[in-house]
């Protein structure tokens, strides 16, 4: 890959490159597909991303996306606005939405805390979180962050935060996958499994 | 991910579903990525491609990218103009050159015969390999395609235009990948590998 000598080609390989989990030779790929597109579908192609960039706004409540200055979940009546899931990013919102499991608010971070790339609680939204929670009717906060080092610093981080305020404080069960063979859970994942065991009927999907 | 309900997010993650590999998960990923960067920097990785696509030249002689009439590798007093190398994209052009096994020119085809998805010999760059053999100094014409039925019905079928010409028409060999272990190669593979044995003298690297 390293005899690229045209300009507008190596310059278009670099960009895609940048994107993650993307390198070189997919880049490439992704190059010569476009060149065989109509030029006005390239410009539609990427033109989008300029739009989305331009013109993606924030929820003001929840740093969810939105069209206007507050989401669509936050100014919902059918939403029970005392209970609110602090989640990284808009995937997980999606992710969440998905299941049809959960009727409460949302708090998008923005990110996690992660020291080996430096960044720290002002750089994610939790001091919006803090203020949501002295300022409202907010009765729980539940983390649904990943379950790494880093998603655990962040919830106790933000534990140490809100210990003062009379909300209950939740975390999402971690556990053996719905659907896998107990045999190759990791010991870690099982281990936990067994310590948060719940009641019997409390474990059936309703 | 069926509750995108953001237009512009749904614009953007469809636009990079297009690419080649990339499924509705993997464009959010890079959608969150791009929402993540400076607005400058996003309108610089969408202009690449624009600038890409708009100004790309191909070489009138062989079809591979340029940026002038004629490539480097046409232009070039170095290389033996009379062998001709066929490929299907520019792809190809960059690996084969990355060998540095190779000192003849090429000829892009951009694209091989496809009967499934509609691309005949007129779609592809066929006619202009002809002419290029009626006009020139060519002696031969290695054909470099990949090893799908898809490229032997275009070795073959231009086999069948070049046949009555007085050069030789060769193909790269077909073999047990350097560095393979012999019991994992399939049959196919293998079985070609034993009826194109070469002495042994020539399959030294040089």
């Amino acid at each position: 890959m390293d005899i690229i000598s045209n300009r507008l080609i190596e310059d278009a390989v670099n960009e895609f490159g940048r994107l993650p989990g993307i390198g070189k030779k997919t880049a490439l790929r992704f190059v010569l597909y476009l060149l065989k597109q109509k030029p006005e579908d390239v410009e539609g192609f990427s033109n989008a991303f300029i739009r989305l960039r331009n013109n993606i706004k924030y929820c003001e409540n929840c740093n969810n996306i939105t069209d206007n200055e507050l989401c669509e979940i936050c100014t919902s009546s059918k939403r029970d606005h005392s209970l609110v899931c602090v989640v990284e990013d808009i995937r997980d919102v999606f992710a969440i939405e998905n299941t049809n499991q959960y009727a409460g608010v949302y708090h998008v971070l923005g990110g996690i805390i992660n020291p080996m790339e430096g960044i720290g609680p002002k750089d994610i939204k939790v001091d919006s979180l803090i203020e949501r929670v002295e300022n409202g009717d907010i009765k729980e906060v539940i983390m649904a962050l990943s379950a790494t080092m880093e998603g655990d610093t962040t919830v106790f981080y933000i534990f140490k935060r809100l210990k003062d305020f009379d909300i209950k404080f939740t975390t999402i069960s971690r556990g053996v996958s719905v659907g896998d063979d107990l045999e190759y859970a990791d010991e870690v994942t099982l281990g936990r499994s067994i310590l948060h065991r719940i009641p019997y009927e409390n474990s059936l999907v309703k």
